[in-house]
């Protein structure tokens, strides 16, 4: 820490202007007093642990030492977490799997580690899905980390598509084995998390084969490396794939098979639309916690920094007072909540579709899929987005890695990738919506989340009837979908009756299917933050409640004028109606400005998961952005070796 | 380079395709046969020096290796082409600079390197405004090498708002010599390359105090480190400023003074318009070629790529097959093209200013200037932005830092903040704007790039006359423009007449004036392209003058779908008219689908240049990726020293 700890006056200013409770606005952020407690109980555990720290920032280390720190540290938090569990809950799975929420994402481990797919992906994968014999053999080594394992499924040449997969496990009738190949090198196994030079088991994908016949992808559970010695068995070649933009303590691996025979039968089938549904939620909430983070940092830092004056005769302004500056950043602020309340809101649905199951009842679950492929990828894809607005928000500085941008931007654009590319999801939210809409069509009834869809589907196109209160914003976004979903349709049915197939016609009508899909999601979003707040508003004291439907109000006008196109389109706005909403919007920025440092404050984030030189609570930038440079390497000795290696023979001509 | 040789077959069938001759296209895209010989040579040159390449992939080394190494690189490449250049042309500093440029861009050095500043600024600084004995003190020693320097100006609290700069300089009549001083922290100066390490002069940024009055920033010739030792001098607190995006081997520095005492007078004035113009325009060049390689990397691996089918008999498609990729991609190939079109046009427009400024007409400089704002801030935001559209579409894979698109993408975004952060540049254009438009209120005749707003300022508010015609689609950007500048002056006005001062006034519709501006710098960008590309249609050969032409056409559809709010609300457009644009902007991917792989071929950069494992001329880039894995340091041993330092012990419950 620096050692001022004085909070920069600046902040203090700001500080004294908050409106509402801090505390009230974080229990409400948090999900409740309990949770609060928890987590500020667990944060404080980690904060106090100094095996927890990194000895030197991770952005000055080489790949190979970054990955050495990155175990020594996920190690120790392991052992000491668990110990810590143990004393107090007393120790069980549910217990530390809980406690290791905090570890696994991104937020302590500013680059993930290694071990988080062992529990987030390989144990579950054992819990949910392996049978009593199997779950017996591995459940309870696994959970004490007596095995380290991951989930290996992408190939170097497949990754969205499963069915393409190369690897093959041939069944051997003469010795009741297993055999599995990496038929050529774009079979080979690349990306899993953790599996480069840590697990020493996995759960792989591969193409069953048996008698002659393919019986599509199964998994098996295989070991790879010797427990005692973790040498790679005979017939398995693995290493890790290499740097990355982001993420580079996870030691993602590649796995090639050479005729490595199993025991094992298949493990029953893994993945099902709950796992998935599941994991998006995480998703969803996790980038809009990246998102949360960025914006606490950069608008901390735009009220620290004073930058250029607005009136000559005055000081130089802090830039958070420049319109400009709000316009980039107030609205991440409420995106950020918005995307959390809409995974809050995917969560109740996907909890009332699991209680249905129970009852044989899976008529949600189509609907629940759809939602969760579009909300995915609208929150990955803003997130990331958002993040790098902040960074640019705070100009020069904000490329430093010690600010924590990089990691958090690493972090969120990874996202828009793994389980499941969002333009791949988008079509597949659009071709429920096509679905849906013919059944609408046809006067069939339509699950919640895509029941507006029946009146324009029944009645007559008219133009909806704009005005600029939020619901009704709202309800535009659901006419902008229903008119593009109308078009969309159209065209597809147009192209076949040219003579393309429906695949083909289908795919030609691509980027308009994927573009209607986006603007279905943000009426989830919108309405999702929208009831979440006045939910709220029921029972939170007067003056938080101002500020969370303040928020609510912003979140509507940034989003609705990124559509003016459609809504010029299909609704009646008129140009007074657009430079009305715009002037809204404007004076929405100017409402929340006072109070967006204790916003971000009552995000309630301390310093450690921030790991930011500009974002952190006293405000100390410069100080800060110092120290870390101080601790570069290069900032060891007064002059570097290649001075007179190279420069000086430069200089004299002697190179 | 990997072992097998062979092109991948789907590249071959791509190339066979070729509509056009890709030589015509390439002496075309780089300005001349001469200059392409030129290039090819120097490309030759540099790919047969052995100690131009880098032993170990830049991304897996830590951050004092990086730079050791690319101080090594940067010596090795000085000195060898400073030999080549004197043996075939004689050398001076013209063709020696000349020759640099190829080295101190990114294309070659990813991270770029410390001695770029010295070439670009260092000795541009001291040949533009040192005077006669100061020019003949430094400037043939730093030609030469004899001594490094670098450009100081920016600090820790102050980067765009020149003014607010805190170094002091102050004149001591008594010893006849200058004070420098750092008052505080945030006075130190921060980000100047080659600064940290290397440099050991500079020219410094600071107030000039003398009898106890400010007389404003000026610049001073400072030695920092000895010429020896290199050890800094006594006063001088000097270092490297850390870890950041990209860019890392640029050694970005801080530098404290303390009673730090030089001879010198201050050196004259160090900037000028020109010179700001023309480093706007190398900004905008330097990223339309990033983009270029970008689009250059994913074309070539979407037509290597087969992912999911689109025809359920039939094998898995070449991913840009599908429409959603080549939306991605193929406007991203045409936006670099426009974007070099545009440097191109502004670089004319600085000549003839150059020209004008010989006899003494400055009329056209402040047009000169707001074009260059705008078109710097477009050319890198859109050129960051179309990096990482072009790494998201190659899926998992453009993930890792082998592809290069991370070194583009440090690059491309970093250009967003310095030279003029981008929301001041905007700024500054519609400053201008404001101003022409007021002149014409008043019947004034406008300079040519603005001329267009004079029919709206003097006619009644009429919609434009839509067309989806190119030239009419261009002019509908103009109308665009002329209508966002009439509201937002009035707004100002209305805020004016409210009580607020004109500075607060313009400040509360900066929104409305970034928004504006923008739009004018697109029309500027699609009028400079389609002009250049009709120009171009005069002496090519048919069949690449239909493929300039529908580039231009794509980039056009492009950029208008983009603003349809803007359309539907100032020109005539309709419905239908929007769902025919939106036809023929698929109708264009279309078009240029076949022949994508050839231009990007066209752009003719070698595989050393483009630096990436997915878009090598060959296309194997499942043999790169691995290739490149098997280079990491974490791969060359089967066991890392961690397992038994920590896994073994967590395995075993001893941690």
């Amino acid at each position: 820490m620096p050692s001022t700890s004085v909070v920069n006056k600046d902040l203090l200013a700001e500080r004294s202007k908050c409106t509402f409770d801090r505390e009230e606005f974080t229990v409400w952020w948090v999900g409740g007093k309990d949770r609060l407690e928890e987590k500020r109980n667990r944060e404080h555990f980690c904060m106090n642990q100094p095996e927890f720290g990194d000895k030197i920032p991770l952005h000055y280390l080489s790949h190979k030492e970054l990955y050495e720190e990155t175990i020594r540290k996920a190690t120790a938090i392991f052992a000491k977490s668990k110990e810590m569990v143990q004393k107090k809950h007393g120790y069980n799975a549910g217990n530390f799997v809980k406690f290791l929420d905090v570890l696994t994402g991104d937020g302590f481990m500013h680059q993930a580690n290694p071990l988080a797919v062992h529990f987030s992906m390989f144990v579950p994968g054992i819990m949910g899905h392996g049978n009593a014999e199997q779950q017996e053999r591995w459940l309870d080594r696994a959970l004490n980390c007596k095995i380290l394992g991951t989930y290996v499924q992408t190939e170097l040449g497949h990754g969205t598509f499963l069915r393409g997969l190369e690897t093959t496990a041939t069944f051997d009738e003469e010795t009741d084995e297993i055999v599995i190949n990496s038929p050529r090198l774009s079979a080979y196994k690349w990306w899993p998390g953790g599996l480069g030079l840590t697990a020493n088991h996995c759960i792989v994908m591969a193409q069953l084969y048996s008698k002659g016949r393919c019986h599509g992808v199964n998994p098996f559970m295989v070991q790879i490396r010797d427990e005692e010695t973790h040498m790679p068995l005979a017939g398995i070649e693995v290493g890790e794939i290499g740097n990355k933009l982001g993420y580079n303590g996870v030691n993602n691996g590649f796995l090639g098979f050479k005729n490595f025979r199993i025991p094992e039968k298949p493990i029953s089938s893994v993945l099902n639309y709950g796992t998935m549904v599941f994991t998006r939620v995480l998703i969803v909430l996790d980038t809009s916690q990246m998102l949360a983070r960025a914006a606490t940092i950069a608008i901390r830092y735009s009220c620290v920094r004073r930058q250029s004056v607005i009136d000559p005769n005055q000081p130089e302004v802090q830039v958070i007072d420049h319109q400009t500056q709000q316009g980039k950043l107030l609205p991440q602020l409420a995106k950020a909540i918005a995307l959390k309340l809409s995974a809050d809101n995917l969560w109740k649905m996907y909890e009332a579709t699991q209680v249905d199951l129970e009852t044989g009842n899976t008529d949600r679950l189509p609907e629940l899929h759809a939602v969760s492929c579009c909300l995915k990828a609208v929150s990955t894809g803003d997130a990331a987005a958002g993040v790098e607005v902040c960074r640019l928000a705070c100009g020069g500085h904000g490329y430093l890695s010690s600010t924590n941008f990089l990691n958090l931007y690493g972090s969120a654009t990874a996202a828009v990738t793994y389980e499941g590319e969002n333009t791949v999801l988008y079509l597949q939210t659009a071709r429920y919506l096509v679905k849906v809409w013919n059944q609408a069509l046809k006067g069939q009834q339509l699950m919640p989340t895509v029941r507006y869809l029946e009146q324009y589907a029944t009645k007559p196109v008219k133009r909806f009837a704009w005005s600029d209160s939020t619901p009704v914003i709202i309800e535009a976004f659901q006419a902008v979908t229903a008119n593009r979903l109308r078009l969309a349709n159209e065209h597809i049915q147009q192209r076949v009756k040219a003579g393309r197939t429906p695949q083909e016609a289908t795919n030609e009508t691509g980027l308009e299917l994927v573009h209607l899909a986006e603007i279905h999601c943000r009426g989830f979003i919108l309405q999702s933050a929208y009831a979440a707040i006045e939910q709220a508003c029921q029972t939170a004291s007067q003056p938080l409640g101002e500020v969370l439907r303040e928020i609510c109000r912003l979140v509507v006008y940034d989003e609705a004028l990124r559509i003016t196109g459609d809504l010029l389109r299909f609704t009646t706005m008129s140009d007074p109606d657009l430079v009305e909403l715009q002037r809204k919007y404007e004076a929405s920025l100017g409402a929340i400005r006072p109070n967006a440092v204790s916003i971000v404050d009552a995000f309630d984030y301390p310093d450690f998961i921030l790991g930011s030189t500009l974002g952190a609570y006293d405000g100390n930038v410069y100080e800060r952005l110092f120290e870390d440079a101080m601790k570069s390497p290069l900032n060891q000795e007064p002059v570097n070796r290649t001075f007179e290696l190279y420069l000086k023979p430069l200089m004299r001509g002697k190179l």
